[in-house]
């Protein structure tokens, strides 16, 4: 038997919006309840287009409906707190577009509101939800890759100069968002390094170099920029057994998996042996592997692990925890690029257990 | 009429010395006296494929002679000072491999013996001499591309795992003199910060990130590893005009210049007012361009840039100089790992006026 | 001041239907009337989505209504002919998906019934109004690439097996439908050759090879193909000054212009010397260049012309003769493929006229 | 114990024969005779760049040393007849640059002379002795791709234009050698057409589509082309079960098997059904799979073939029959250019037997 859908309202119908409201209206999970926008116009122009949905632009109005089970807030990052922490207190799940919060202090309160309420705070980490994302993190769970050795992220374009948010508030949200959904337990970084430049004097880091130091040991490093003519969307994870890139922009071979690496002899390691010579060294070159992807749309499966954690009252995925996960790293890049010296992460909240 | 050639010898018959004598042997400039390498039969079997060649196993014996007006060093690193110094202290002048020298202050004195004894003293940056490098180096030096804005390069394969050499000491090399060679005035970086990893407990960096502030603002980035098994040779040099990508490994078109990016209004950054809207930032989306590049041997244009700079008693292109500017971000490089932070650059040497 | 919108129908609520709908509903030129189609419930669903536009599922009925200007036929090709002819009667200027019709006389009889008529019948060849393709034409027009050489299309994947049609019928028109649209002229081969096979067993080729001779001399070769697991889409364009690429998968670079090519010396060419030395051939080995491209959707463009061709009583840019042209090729091909032969084509027929 | 070394003479010191000769010199199963040509300047420097090896002008004189076991012939192709049917008359083995002879019926003359003199006569197909090669005969071998429903070999690039020879003759004998050794029992098609056109008017076809005939319904096509700015070396064997593409300028992954393709349900095949619905077809969107390639040269593997045969007193794996399966399709290609309409061959040869 079909279980009765969960009513949801849209907050803000600016870009990402619509692709929410389109979404929740297309299963069978939700009933889309009602847009939300200061700009009526607008929301009675997103509202028209997925069918007769109720319009209001007063959040307060909109919270009181105690039909209302969640809200999804598609508004700037300033707002996320302010909105969210209404919506947890008027008892109603919660959708924050990325980032989760504008610091870190403001997230961590919102993940600790919603544990105290019993309610889903998710993030919306969308990108953990494309086929690739998914794949990704199974490569990993199930050992494919072994060990974890080095991970490089890029993800560079000509963008948009904002006057607010410097590149990496910006766009490092994706990587970090995706490093912390496919690594076993999270993103957890002893040290973040940010490097920044505005060459133009845009008053803000257009281009950006993160630089993390896992607790393993492994390197994470992330290019972002705003000023590259060429557009790359590249994430390699090198593995002591193999390793994945995952080429956002070939849709024709999006993921490779290189059973192909280095090998340095069990021994020489455990002894620790100071002159080590070459021959302890050895490489594998063995196949190349592209696995099929199966076709879904990344939001689709999103709203549905947003219904699915509620109904189950369990954490989601993309939990508000690993929405605080995200904003420690870039709140250590902001520190970071302020100090010019690398930044070291207090021992990692243990937040996990309710949102 | 063509000048007498020059008589040169070869020291070291291992990886690359082979590479030398036979550029050497292949041009008008230069006469192949002879080859020189402890195990003589490497030597010897070096010195047939090249005609009947001397051979010797001794450098002192080498520089006794008299006819011998310059060597070429192709030995390990840590040998470059001590048979730099003998030939230049013999009257010989020296073409030494990548890197000049194993530390910056051996590699200062060498630049200091060559210019107070009046003889050349000459880095061999191969690359430089690729039609792709002269070609960017044009593209730069005339305005091409505008003011550099940021640089990336990207140097990465199933690399060497060596016991005595990091990956930046190994691989940043190319990189770094190649931005040498192109950056009008040389790369002069204020600061260096240095991110290595050794995930596989090699004992030594494999895997590497440098980042470069450089004096005009902008900020180079250089990520060198010896652990991925797909190999990227890509340097892009970003700029106010254009920006340009050089991918080595793609004989089709090497060299992509762009004629897009970012404009950010003059009038906002003179004003440098605080508030400043997206609508003083505007985007190009012109043409892409791809120029022809001649076909030449990037060792033998070397080899006559070496007698050209003899000749004309001039420092050569790729200078001892130039090698000094690279040991210094290679040696801070290494600084930068130990502290963990940014290392500042002393104000930069001025020893160009000779060697 | 802005002309009245010009009244039109969509015939066909399928696959096509809804994007000329949308098309239709978007710019200032059009006024869409109403969606017709025997399946209403469908028929019902498209006029939604494009807001409250009339539904009917009798042409003959919609094609009473004395306001309507114009209809746009997105059926099945064998009910071109009959929906085309009848709109014609009634006096309604009329666009036809491509194939314009089931067959050449078909195709020619609709053509002549226009013109009779004095009314626009214009071949939907949408991809003719890419900018990707207005720029080849226009490369092609204006001798950028000079006289052309030879040409090569490939349009190859995975694609349904249809039991109806083949594979020459169904990709083919668009390779033909580009190649009419930029060559000086229209395309108008002296023969041609096809080669198809069914290795499956389908009961209809899969696999195709279509060879036209054109009357300049050059060889047009267009390979078609359902069982391709890679996707290509590629028209090359070997011109004698230059030759271009277009990879219409690759957004990155579309369009190359390559200033490259093989000089035959001219004297050897008007001598018509028996024995030709090798010393008559020289390489140009030139700059690679990729213009820009604006950006705007084909669909739009199209139905903008249809609008201006109507107003300006002139023939579309791609005229049901273009159509015809398209047709005459095919009808060839099917021809070549039975008799396994050449098939040279009648002198092109005249009827550039009106329509 | 190893066997002592076979004695080779290289006939030819142009642009192939120096291959042979460092490859004859440097593995165990060879011993260097001699090196011969017309120009014993040229044959002396070759001589000297691999040794002390004798020199002459003279091919009676070579071929009176009973020393002399086997000739690698590297002349141009009209001469190769008369070369081959000396030695063979001498007695010797004798490897033939391809093509074999420059017409079917001199081809077949040496394949029965040496078949009666039970002496080896190989061509000297090289690519076949790559490591992509050898696996796609592999791949093709053991049914991994299924029923081979379709081929498509393009080779293409800016080529010398040849006043005697065609680019059929000239760049197609590389695509039918490889399809013959890959094909199970050869390549032995149906029927050949061929267009060729001469766009620069050079005196011969400088553009070639060639298309076969399969006896198992598939059909084969070849486009060479020496006018194309963009060099493409790749060959596409569809199958019932995988497709592999061979992309030899693409040495990150040369090879790659698609699981994918069209099922056509097997019931309707057999069954005959008129009318097919698109239900009876079905997709695989499977893995891409890369096969890691062994590191050889192809021309060391085959003189180790070229002794092995010898030895063994069996016909090579390129043997003088599989040159001539190849001559009999370049000539039905000639005929075919001259008839305008398509050759069907005659009844394949069984020459197999002996060389």
């Amino acid at each position: 038997m079909p279980e009765t859908p969960l009513s949801v309202a849209v907050i803000g119908a600016g870009y990402w919006g619509p692709n929410l409201a389109r979404n929740f209206n297309a299963g069978p999970d939700w009933q889309l309840a009602a847009i939300c926008d200061l700009d009526t116009d607008k929301a009675t122009r997103l509202a028209r287009s997925v069918g007769a949905v109720p319009v209001t632009g007063s959040v307060q109005e909109l919270l009181q409906n105690p039909d209302l089970d969640a809200v999804a807030i598609a508004t700037p990052a300033r707002t996320h707190h302010g909105l969210a922490t209404a919506a947890l207190a008027a008892g109603k799940h919660v959708l924050v577009e990325k980032p989760l919060a504008d610091s870190l202090a403001r997230g961590e309160q919102m993940v600790a509101q919603a544990e105290a309420a019993g309610l889903v705070l998710m993030a919306d980490h969308t990108y953990c939800y494309t086929p690739a994302v998914l794949k990704i993190r199974e490569l990993v769970a199930t050992g494919e890759l072994g060990e974890i050795l080095f991970i490089d992220s890029v993800r560079i374009n000509l963008g948009l100069i904002q006057p607010d948010v410097d590149v990496f508030w910006d766009l490092a949200p994706h990587d970090l968002a995706i490093l912390d959904f496919v690594l076993p337990g999270g993103l957890r970084p002893v040290r973040v390094s940010a490097h920044g430049s505005d060459p133009l004097g845009a008053g803000t880091s257009c281009v950006g170099h993160l630089v993390l130091e896992l607790d393993t040991g492994a390197m994470a490093h992330i290019h972002v920029n705003w000023l590259s003519p060429t557009k790359i969307r590249q994430l390699v994870i090198g593995g002591s057994r193999r390793t994945l890139v995952w080429d956002d922009l070939n849709p024709q071979q999006r993921l490779s998996v290189y059973d192909r690496g280095v090998d340095l002899s069990r021994t020489a390691r455990e002894t620790g042996e100071e002159e080590r010579s070459q021959s302890n060294v050895s490489y594998r070159l063995g196949d190349t592997w592209s696995p099929a992807l199966p076709e879904h749309e990344a939001l689709s499966a999103m709203v549905t692990e947003f219904a699915a954690a509620i109904r189950s009252r369990r954490p989601a995925l993309t939990s508000g925890t690993a929405g605080v996960r995200v904003l420690s790293v870039l709140e250590a890049a902001t520190h970071s690029q302020v100090s010019g010296a690398p930044v070291t992460l207090r021992p990692t909240l243990e937040l996990e257990s309710a949102s």
